[in-house]
């Protein structure tokens, strides 16, 4: 009884997603889904993302989602981009976003000539993971202070991640974190994932994110494109 | 009726959490449920406790929840403390450990002579607030790595939790981590929470924290005195 609800859950979520997926496909936007435990440096990232943004000539928008509080919404508002805050716990304390609070979200937000919607998920290694958002691509965050068994210990995250981002480099040594190990094992259960390095405070790697943001949303408009031919 | 039948797992889990609960009681045996994010410290801080707890005369035993892997189990085993690891991922990948999870993990652990059970749930720092497992003590880590806001932004964990452990405070200084704006994060949410401040790698606050398992494990077997009374 309780799997088949499930599956009825995900299954509409799923519907649901779609519909996201073809709005934003019109619209040519590139959705990204950001999701990570607590505390990786998911909001630090796109801090400096939309600052560093405007320079390469692409325009973001945010939405935010958090169990409670607007801190994040409001520690990005500086940018200027459009940018709304989701609190799960107004709906029912989710651990999670769904399409339905992405597809609320993206009717309230100014789109317009909007490259790039970013999507901060929930912090949360394990639930997230389940529910597409109707994004083009997910993307996993995992920072050195975490440790470099996570990739092995959350596998789901990371293996339906295609790309993953390493944060707070700048401390790995401190942390006897390794890189190198941690790539390994991110590869064990997901061969074929992107993965970059990055520190948001001393923008090591950023140049690097940049230009694979530019990358993804060149290829979103091409797509798009073809689609409509 | 997805509701319903939320409610009727939890009112199914706090039946065997009572039984746990009972039979520890029994035992003379303090449980303690650690809960935090992926990548806190728990199995860290549990590694330096199995080192120390032994010099004060208390005998311990683990449960380790993982979704995947026994890296956990394996970084403890050395300290010859009687563990067994639990992987959700055979069970259905819960985010989370159950009741009935503990409840099968106590009949086959070797319990003689324990004065302390930690239980080391899965690194989730929302769906395990939500489960009862028979502990005496839920315990939320929170580490200087992941920031001062968490407390509000995961305000069920941080207000079931009657303590909480502040780990990796050596790099306090390099993460500009303000243990004062976490505490008073954590009393905005739980006025009356227990904290503590450690390093289990430098050992600072060990000390404290020993003392303090010392005082609830006398606590807890005068209580089971009187119960038998």
């Amino acid at each position: 009884m309780e799997i088949k609800i499930i599956k009825n859950i995900l299954a509409a979520n799923e519907a649901i997603a779609n519909e996201n997926r073809l709005e934003l496909q019109k619209r040519k936007i590139l959705a990204l889904n950001l999701m990570s435990s607590p505390g990786s440096g998911k909001t630090s990232l796109l801090d400096k993302t939309l600052e560093l943004l405007p320079a390469a000539g692409l325009k973001s928008a945010v939405i935010e989602g958090d169990i409670r509080t607007t801190l994040d919404a409001e520690r990005l508002a500086r940018h200027g981009a459009p940018i709304i805050q989701i609190n799960t716990d107004t709906i029912g304390g989710e651990c999670h976003l769904e399409a339905s609070m992405v597809r609320a979200a993206i009717s309230k937000l100014d789109l317009d000539g909007v490259d790039i919607l970013f999507i901060e998920n929930v912090g949360n290694l394990v639930c997230p993971a389940e529910f597409d958002l109707g994004e083009d691509r997910k993307i996993a965050l995992l920072s050195a202070t975490e440790g470099e068994d996570k990739p092995l210990k959350y596998p789901l995250m990371f293996s339906v991640c295609g790309d993953v981002v390493i944060t707070k480099i700048d401390i790995e040594s401190i942390l006897d974190f390794s890189s190198e190990n941690a790539i390994n094992n991110i590869r064990q259960v997901n061969p074929r994932a992107g993965i970059i390095r990055v520190s948001a405070k001393t923008g090591e790697g950023m140049g690097d994110w940049i230009a694979l943001l530019q990358k993804w949303s060149c290829e979103k408009k091409a797509d798009a494109g073809l689609e409509i031919l």
